[in-house]
């Protein structure tokens, strides 16, 4: 499959995937980095709305299943060390600092200083699956900015916070992007996958109204 | 019908509504103002997805012809303003300021100075309809923090912009809300109704993956 945005070939690359739950006023999380306001929400199941059909494809453990590694920064990582347990310690995890964080036994994290950019890059090149840029905002945008991420996944919660962490840092990088798969989900979450527009290339999943 | 969340009855009292426009990181124009990243997407034709059917709920002149009064800022109905023509001649409209504005022959305008709370509920009162806040994200963050927004239309755009005017002004407000309609529409845009969260009611057009 040719990427007609920049013509290299992707087949066989890995997608570079900011997957992420955010508020209806677009943060990922409160001022202090909080996720209360997320965690308290029930399981659900979950049907795709323009495929047609019940299909479960944003289901968190089918998304999970198509990860081979995590990106994130400290902040971030620091919020998921706070949990009970580290959520996922059974995949390959980069964290991006300039700064030192204490992985403790964690043998699969990597903390890394490299440019977030040429390490997503780099992990296209050897991962096949799905690159998961978990947060936050800041690394989100600097990503962005680099144009390496191919996909973006917002699972929106019904919540207006006011204030908080952005999805993406502030900058000034209009792009336009394509939504190719919507879900509802019955504890009244709404899932939205966006992929990066490549022009020439029409919306694929959407069925008419005809069709329904 | 009663609004348990108040105590009061609303039946026959007008709804107030802020519909807007934004973008994947919940901008609603540009830094300046500017509305070039809405104006340019094509007409559409829409269908409801949680309803089960083919409606057109949010089609904008079905939205439009339950609107009773609006109600703007300053900035937005300057910007407005710079369009070819007004676009809402026909309307009772109120634009918020504390400074003066210049509405040339427009006759069914109204400039206040009155606080957008206090006006807000008296045109509940007066309209039996929708009151639709117009914008900006100022004026919202007023409205939400003085408790008076009933209902939240967002139409998301699949644009990233980066930063820009933010849905609601900055501040301290946490609300959880409700999700009621969900509408894609063939232009790649998606419409998402929310209502201000009612303990002990729940979400009543959710239909569940068997039935569609």
């Amino acid at each position: 499959m040719r990427d007609l945005s920049c013509g290299r070939i992707i087949f066989g690359m890995g997608t570079c995937c900011y997957y992420v739950a955010v508020s209806i006023d677009g943060f990922i999380a409160k001022a202090d980095d909080s996720l209360d306001w997320v965690r308290h929400i029930p399981q659900h199941n979950s049907f795709s709305v323009l495929g047609g059909e019940a299909v479960d494809l944003f289901e968190y453990h089918r998304f999970f299943s198509s990860v081979d590694v995590l990106v994130m920064g400290r902040r971030t990582f620091e919020v998921l060390m706070s949990f009970m347990e580290f959520p996922y310690p059974d995949k390959r995890v980069f964290v991006c600092t300039r700064g030192e964080v204490d992985t403790r036994d964690l043998a699969l994290v990597t903390v890394t200083n490299e440019d977030p950019v040429s390490l997503v890059d780099n992990l296209k090149h050897e991962f096949k699956n799905r690159i998961w840029i978990v947060g936050g905002g800041g690394l989100a945008a600097t990503l962005m900015k680099g144009g390496v991420i191919d996909e973006i996944i917002l699972t929106l919660v019904p919540t207006v916070l006011g204030s908080g962490i952005r999805l993406f840092g502030e900058g000034n990088f209009e792009q336009d992007w394509e939504r190719k798969e919507l879900v509802a989900l019955n504890n009244g979450l709404t899932q939205i996958r966006f992929q990066k527009k490549r022009k020439g290339l029409r919306e694929s999943l959407f069925i008419p109204a005809s069709n329904l």
